[in-house]
């Protein structure tokens, strides 16, 4: 083949001309050990997803560009768009809120509702890459379309707390709050228009830097002080829930929105009990703040202490999203976990079981002078595969049998089996356990459940 | 939110700007039903390509242009390149091939060769849409890197004929040459370099067009008919795999390089038979031609007859293309199955059963004037999760029974459970099998038993 030239290319050893081998910046390869993870996690994702009655879904990577703008706030600017072949403006998708949304909308005719779909997909963001930030990465989405009821937005934080429990996490806090009560505070402040948005700014950081830094900040962006100080009584009343919601209420009278809001979230966390939740893992945070345009109701973020990963996810209900497509309201709500958080937290605590390789046992070739040894390697491995042993021969006739043994050692393949000149005549087969250099021979005719057997052992 | 404005606007009914819902042309939504048989043939796959010891594997959906481009003669049109927000010309996966020789080249110090992956996942080609043909679609696909054997080769085409043979197609043959017996092709016949091209072209048309087609069109695009003649001989030689690659040998006395690719093809199909590969399902096929720039050994191609939807993927050796990356050649070879086609197989046959709804059953809510019953329902939704059971609640306690008993029919639920006040009263729950109408009560206690045998039962 002929190599490109192009900008990256060089000249190699051979004349040709080399295009250096290389990873955009924020993307990831996974090789196989990294692969068998994500694949562990993704399952027990969908696992618990489906006890929930969610269903499997999927969308384009790909959208018109029209679809995804005006969705996302300041953030659209990390949109990758592009004009593609016929001249239309496409965008590459950006989150699985809106994609669902446009689908609800467009084959509204085909979905029973309410219509539960969990969907497990990459995004793409051109996001400066930092720790734990990629440009692409995958979410794990529930969302249910149809309900206007708060039991559809409690079993969207009943499947993620019972998700992320499945994955081991020691400790956890889904946030609940009202897009409704946030807006409402700077109207319930006093705070002018203008300097509501520095309002939810300041507040969502004041886990990080306290009631004070939050009063300064506000004071700073030229926020009148006895409103900043109305602004953190109200995202720092004590009490519980019911009390709390009870004291919004109060100060709220003359704000029907945000009294709507406090009955929501009177209502969605009685029914969390209901599901399941266990109280620690769920909490309603006046402060918190989720910043995405679309978001309409109960708004929801968990947020991880150990280690300090911050949140992990969130959602909440968007009852015009469905309508800004169709013109027709349809009310929904949902819950996004980020898988690449999570894995930090699941390698953190080790939460899963490290799984190196897929193969369970190596078949050498003794080849000898002639190919009736690698016949031979054929004829077992076809005959462990057919019992359902993940059974790999060595792919190279040409190599020795320290080569191979070497190939099992470096993968972590539990079992080398093999069937030397000694063994064919005598109708055996031998096995190596590779943990404790163990030779054993087999009749032949019993390999495959020789092999079971120890790989039964081995818990491999 | 702000429903953004541009071309696609119109405005709603509400005064708002409506964006229209649409799907791009060539692309697909996968509503649940047809995304659990994508799941389960994708679980199949797995199964088969790991029970052949290849590893899981991914690579991100976007490259650097200078990676994908000079790989893919003249369909490289049809990759998707933009510019990114930093200014770096990128462009979509086009193949899983050239991604998996780029990480060869940049990860060579982490993969233990031979290094078998596969690797699921879509690509993007901006083809003209057509039946069957799609912009974006799922390759699966099984490498090994760094074997010079022919049993590299062979475990490909035997996993892929494997796999196939999992999906239940009644018919397929798995087609070989190789790409320096198409090369030698034009050479022995005596078709000057300008025409080999052509020779390629057509012959590739022998099964559509016929040995007289062929001819006719090499004689119009001005091959002499002598040289026309030498290439049909060639290309429909008769006899056994052994006598026509002797015959070929004999006619290429002079080309070592179609004597070095017969020879490889005689080694690769006597490894088939060890490997369990039925003698219906491979065949040497001289007249098989594949395109892609980077082939440099034996090609494969699978083709179905019944229904006639031609190849279902191909594959073959590349020893150059990692080289291209890093200077330094590294064997390599694989085969790659299309998803959609095989899925075409599938619905003609019926091959796997269909799954119209992942939720086992649905407790329904009988409210009353209070939120006992959504209580009450919560409380059996959760237990009977804890068994392991898909359940689900209907997610709006505003909706009476004739709705939620609806919503379960039109979705394939098998079973409704509730607890309405008698139940209440007597401890009891009322299950309805809805293929059957049938209702019966079991003690509130026995609930997640009762259904367990009642789904274990129903085969659900």
């Amino acid at each position: 083949m002929t190599a490109n030239g192009e900008a990256e290319a060089k000249t190699g050893g051979k004349g040709r001309a080399l295009i250096k081998p290389q990873l955009l910046s924020g993307f990831r390869d996974f090789l196989p050990a990294q692969m068998l993870l994500r694949q562990q996690v993704m399952g027990i994702l969908r696992e618990v997803f489906e006890r929930h009655g969610y269903e499997p879904f999927d969308t384009p990577a790909l959208e018109y560009a029209a679809t995804l703008t005006g969705k996302y706030g300041e953030d659209e600017k990390l949109l990758y768009r592009f004009t593609d072949h016929g001249g239309r403006e496409v965008g590459l998708r950006y989150d699985l809120t809106v994609p669902l949304a446009r689908v609800a909308a467009l084959h509204a005719n085909d979905l029973v509702l309410p219509f539960k779909r969990y969907h497990i997909a990459p995004v793409w963001r051109g996001d400066r890459p930092q720790r734990g930030r990629f440009r692409e990465f995958y979410q794990c989405d529930v969302d249910t379309v149809g309900s206007p009821s708060m039991l559809a937005d409690a079993e969207a934080i009943a499947t993620v707390a019972d998700a992320v429990r499945a994955l081991g996490f020691p400790q956890f806090v889904i946030q609940i709050n009202d897009r409704r009560v946030i807006t409402g505070l700077a109207k319930l402040a006093g705070v002018p228009d203008e300097g509501a948005g520095q309002v939810y700014r300041s507040v969502d950081k004041i886990e990080k830097i306290g009631p004070n830094g939050v009063r300064e900040e506000l004071i700073a962006r030229r926020i009148a002080a006895d409103a900043a100080d109305r602004v953190l009584e109200l995202v720092t009343l004590r009490g519980t829930d019911a009390e709390v919601l009870a004291e919004l209420r109060e100060r709220a009278a003359g704000f029907p929105d945000v009294i709507a809001g406090a009955d929501d979230l009177e209502r969605l966390l009685g029914f969390l009990g209901g599901l399941g939740v266990p109280r620690d893992h769920y909490a309603l945070q006046l402060s918190m703040v989720r910043g995405l345009d679309y978001y309409t109701g109960p708004v929801f973020e968990i947020a991880v202490e150990r280690p300090k990963v911050g949140s992990i996810g969130g959602g909440g209900r968007y009852d015009g999203l469905i309508g800004s497509f169709s013109g027709r309201d349809v009310p929904a709500t949902g819950f996004s976990l980020g898988l690449e958080r999570a894995f930090e937290v699941i390698a953190e605590f080790g939460l899963l079981p490290p799984i190196r390789t897929v193969s369970q046992v190596l078949v050498a070739i003794v080849r000898g002078g002639t190919d009736d040894g690698v016949q031979d390697a054929l004829a077992l491995v076809t005959e462990l595969r057919a019992t359902g042993i993940r059974a790999e021969v060595y792919l190279n006739e040409r190599r020795g049998l320290r080569d191979q043994f070497s190939y099992a050692d470096r993968k972590g393949v539990p079992l080398v089996a093999l069937v030397g000149e000694d063994e064919r005549a005598r109708g055996q087969v031998k096995l190596r356990a590779l943990a404790t250099r163990e030779d054993r021979l087999v009749p032949r005719a019993d390999a495959a459940a020789a092999i079971q057997a120890a790989l039964a052992g081995a818990g491999a």
